[in-house]
């Protein structure tokens, strides 16, 4: 059995709890608001505990679930702690976490959203740590939840949050402007909702670069041309061009 | 049973040929080339047979399946024709057929890859027609393959063909620079693919609006510096740049 401690109560936080009370080697031990001195009282707590009060209450692994500025400030209430520390975040290094504790990274790849289930399953979970017994418990915890656990260092974390802005956050905002689109011309988005979906599922067989379709490479500057008058948003425009010149320059160079 | 004549051989109407061939109450009783004499020899044929040659191999509809520049001229040829005539394009009007013939449009909004199988069912057929007869003959038609079968006017149609480029050409473009950043990073693309997947899967449960997250929607100004140094393409740089504007300014507006 791992025991895990949470820090913080958001997002991430509240889906961990769920998928770890359902997973039969780990026990969720204690859940901590990382807000007001909930965390240092805690740990009182827990330091009577270690001076032998019974070993229930002390987890394995700090899971510090808070959002990236405070992810320094939270772990350094954790620097006495001898049990591993990890954050849950994409784009911060672990060298946030103090020097001299058991650190790591635990990152969840995907979007949360409050209220809406995942199946962790299908999660990567990019795991990082600098001592080979702390990896080892990661990979662990990770291999409990989900099918696919990635050694991932700082910096290929940090690219990896990147890109996951694109594919994720740049996409989503895409949707919303095909939406706008729609709505402007009094046609049901649920239109194009078959085409999104196969957007992304024809990934699995074809590469990006091989299911490029459209007028931006085909070179078509008629339709180009036809789709920029019709935009009445000075941004969502801007976004046409710069996007079209981006994979006009794609194919200009490889083909 | 509804006869269908395919003009042109391209994926569009590979794809119609398929599904059709599958279907009990349409027969494609010829697929003609659009290129060279082959039509002018088919249509000679075919007027033989209106004059008292077996009824088989004239069509209830010619589907004209060719790219959105040769419609006109390709169509022109079947102006003396009695049949109903669609052309297949997101893009082009109605009125790009001859005029005095029985017009309609029969356009599947999907993005089709050759040899990628695709399913019909939950494919939208938007239909478009002068006369409510030749409309009801293309909704039999778009139910037999379909689930979804939307009438949609020329204006409306062009309007869903640029959301289409959004969230197909654009939305597939922006996973191609996600997987460059993966390339240069020595991290692997499948990483990112379950993120892929729920982004789009989301919309079934929250519309882009709810589910946007991300630096840009937070303003988080260190987190988007921070990446804008990390681009080292130039283009991809712009990209993040307006991409972040236009997420900005939505919810600027809007909170």
């Amino acid at each position: 059995m791992i025991k895990v401690t949470l820090v913080g109560t958001g997002t991430v936080s509240q889906h961990l709890q769920q998928v770890f009370s359902k997973t039969e080697n780990v026990g969720v031990i204690k859940v901590i608001s990382s807000r007001g001195d909930s965390l240092s009282k805690a740990l009182k707590m827990s330091s009577k505990h270690d001076k032998g009060e019974p070993e229930l209450e002390q987890p394995d692994i700090y899971i510090v679930a808070v959002t990236d500025d405070a992810i320094e400030t939270v772990s350094k209430k954790l620097v006495n702690s001898k049990k591993i520390i990890v954050h849950t975040s994409g784009s911060v290094s672990i060298d946030a976490l103090p020097k001299g504790v058991r650190k790591g990274v635990f990152y969840p790849l995907q979007s949360f959203s409050p209220g809406r289930k995942v199946d962790f399953k299908t999660i990567p979970i990019c795991i990082e740590a600098e001592k080979k017994e702390n990896l080892e418990l990661l990979q662990k915890l990770g291999e409990s939840i989900s099918e696919s656990v990635y050694e991932v260092s700082s910096e290929q974390r940090k690219s990896l949050h990147l890109a996951a802005v694109f594919v994720n956050n740049f996409t989503n905002h895409i949707y919303q402007i095909g939406k706008e689109i729609c709505k402007e011309n009094a046609v049901p988005f649920d239109i194009l909702k078959p085409l999104i979906a196969e957007t992304a599922q024809k990934l699995d067989a074809l590469s990006p670069l091989e299911a490029q379709t459209g007028p931006a490479k085909r070179k078509d500057m008629m339709t180009i041309e036809k789709h920029l008058e019709q935009l009445n948003n000075k941004t969502h425009k801007e976004v046409y061009q710069i996007l079209t010149k981006s994979i006009k320059e794609t194919y200009g160079e490889k083909l």
